[in-house]
């Protein structure tokens, strides 16, 4: 049970037979209530407190706008994080889970933590999950972050891992620091035989360095490394096209596995 | 404890410096080994039962080759299962979970079952999973996929589900079938306020059906429609370049959330 | 000879110790002067047009900043044109021309002009070309465009090309049009055997609709429907990376080539 | 007029109620007929000379197979070619001359010569071409193909461009080399303010070591560095999707210009 609601007044369109074409009447709104405790605000007047309490259906604003109102659901929480530019983006958490299989029995491992964006995705699905960083700033918005999702199974630890990566028999140690390079020979001694490293880094000459230094490693194979791109359409009925502009690039993604 | 093994031996190069470049020695091999109390056959020699027993470490075939063998994990019993021609794509069941924000807390479901690829990846992240199929074929399939991977906690249903949806209060309904838009109606009873409904379907013909037929629904929204492309790099010490030839499309996703 | 010149300022940067990264120091600048009988002033101070004579070089404003200078090239004066929202992009004609390989010698023809980009853009690589539209506006602007070019191989036409198309014999036809499909039999009219038609259209609907239209006629192949995506990258000494945003689509186009 | 004929026998497809699907009937088959004063062979029987002197309509093969006759376009012969591996492909051309706006009035270079591909291409649609090379055999294959192609305005240089480019004023130069930047300082020399040079490299490290090395000259731009990918789809009145495989790389191209 939480006390975060969502409210959404869906986007009103018409078709205007002048223009010949579907015109917005109400571009609609989202919002993402923290604290049901409180009356909330929006531009179309305020919803009380008491009406905040309901976890379905609809309430109406002081001005009579209409919204649907529900509870929020984890990805609704996770959404709401302080995060840092650099946050692995949702498309490569997925490709990450898809690519290595962890689940509910999987203890995995990451650095850096910076906001604990991936940890907290990734906490809800695993056993366990070990955080290094050594950036105090970064540990501490971590903290908040975990502290906030109420999640009990991430441990941070502060530590330098081009120094050492004091874990063991990881299913799936995840890098993501500007020269992985420097922790990858640490990273090894922290998976099992059978499990995996990924490396995320945004620019291909991290990825390209990191990629040789495992050619060093016989017992390191590298089985891939991709991008993944998320592309967008616009559908409706007359129309169904790219929509014009997208996200181009986040980073590169090598799959290693450790085989001895 | 699995008695499923999984054995590497790794590709060997070497620069040649007449031809400037480096030659592939030998091309390496993967094998997965279903049964480990039977001896095992390559093509460098047999592997004896008595050394498949080994969960990490080297062994040796009979004719001296060395390949190094550890225990498979789940993802490598999810490759190892009998798939129909369409199963979704694993960069695809990725993007369902960092979408939805699925975890070990959901109850999920899909139409149609197929062979169950996407049942059994979700399962061991998931709490309960209802899989609904009106073709006896794919729920036998199915029911062998999910014994021989010892899950229990996916219930499959014989049910067209252009007809009905007999569940409720679901976080995720999937939707893969050749005309989506006559379950809709169906799979928005099926899930909760605040859960979602995706849509899988190779054609983008069928995405823009679907997609107009959720509009006429004032309690669902359509959050997005992408495709998600995985696009393979080669990375050596002296190239970095694009993979000539790419795997192109699988499927639209359309996400669609119920909000009242 | 050309009374029209570039200006260009190269951006500056520098290494910053500190930062221990590049600071751009001065974000550089282009200019394109439409008149060179006129001073140009600039947010950096004045150039007189004695110094805008010059055909190479460097000349200086008022206030000391310095300019590279040198005449307008034909690709500096086409990106000039007034152009309407849905001109072909440039990518696009690249591929129009790779694909039929049209030249000097080649006769081609376009439905709907729209404001001339592609004949402006086509017109000094080919002989000849025969341009249709029954928007009076857009002719307008297509005679503007073409005069300031200076081009005198377009012919325009004022033409309903859903109700005929009055050339033959073309090597090339161009449907840029809301529904080629209505004028697709007369195009195929306009070209000769091993001619081709190319149809640009921004929704995959349209491209479709298109597409089935042409399976009627026997003596029409479809050669291929693609789309173009130019993807930008990012590339200093230390990182390589795609650009963060981009262009993700202007159209889908269609290959046919005239077989009989 | 040439002696060269283009045969095509459409592919045909039926629908079969039972399948409700389309089934090929025939795959149909194109042949290009080199010389039209010997009789052609095909599967479905030989085509006589005389048949092959007509210019357009059909003809019949003496086993009574029927296929559309028509002269051989610039395109048809001009993909004909005996061509080395890495030659620059038709899309890449393509955005060279849409990002320059190269034409008739155009004299361009180019280096390596390769087996004169690019220069084929655009011989046609510019004043004069030089291609520089060093390799004999390389040089040899240019001279053929330019023969078989009748084509006279391109100019073959047997030199070391790494050494030193011995032509001035040009409006384009392409570097399609292992070591670019070992030409740049030359090329720039090769061309007139206001021109361009474009590099063509397979991999990212390239690209980017040739950009570097361009940030040295204060005379010259990077304008852009872009893939250009060309995504196939499969259009059918049920179906509308993006091909399943696709070419995903030949080649990332930069655009500089010579400001001064």
């Amino acid at each position: 049970m939480t006390n975060k609601r969502v409210l959404v007044k869906p986007a009103r369109k018409t078709f205007v037979e002048d223009l010949k074409r579907e015109v917005t009447v109400d571009k609609g709104a989202v919002h993402f209530v923290e604290d049901n405790t409180k009356d909330y605000s929006t531009r179309d007047g305020t919803i009380r407190k008491e009406d905040l309490q309901k976890t379905e259906g609809t309430v109406q604003t002081t001005k009579g706008a209409e919204y649907a109102i529900f509870e929020q659901s984890f990805i609704d929480e996770y959404r709401g994080l302080r995060r840092l530019a650099q946050t692995i983006h949702r498309k490569d958490i997925g490709f990450i889970i898809a690519e290595t299989g962890i689940n509910k029995n999987s203890v995995i491992a990451e650095a850096g933590t910076g906001s604990a964006g991936l940890s907290c995705f990734l906490a809800p699905l695993v056993k366990q999950i070990h955080s290094f960083d050594s950036n105090d700033t970064h540990l501490d918005m971590a903290k908040q972050n975990l502290a906030r999702l109420n999640i009990k199974n991430v441990t941070l630890h502060r530590q330098d891992v081009y120094q050492a990566i004091p874990v063991q028999d990881c299913d799936l140690f995840v890098l993501d620091l500007p020269e992985p390079w420097q922790a990858l020979p640490h990273a090894i001694g922290a998976v099992r035989p059978g499990g995996f490293i990924i490396n995320y880094s945004p620019s291909i000459t991290q990825a390209q360095q990191c990629a040789v230094a495992a050619e060093k490693h016989a017992n390191l194979l590298h089985l891939k490394t991709v991008e993944i791109i998320e592309r967008p359409w616009k559908l409706s009925s007359k129309v169904a096209r790219p929509a014009s502009q997208m996200l181009n690039h986040t980073a590169f993604i090598s799959v290693f596995r450790k085989i001895q």
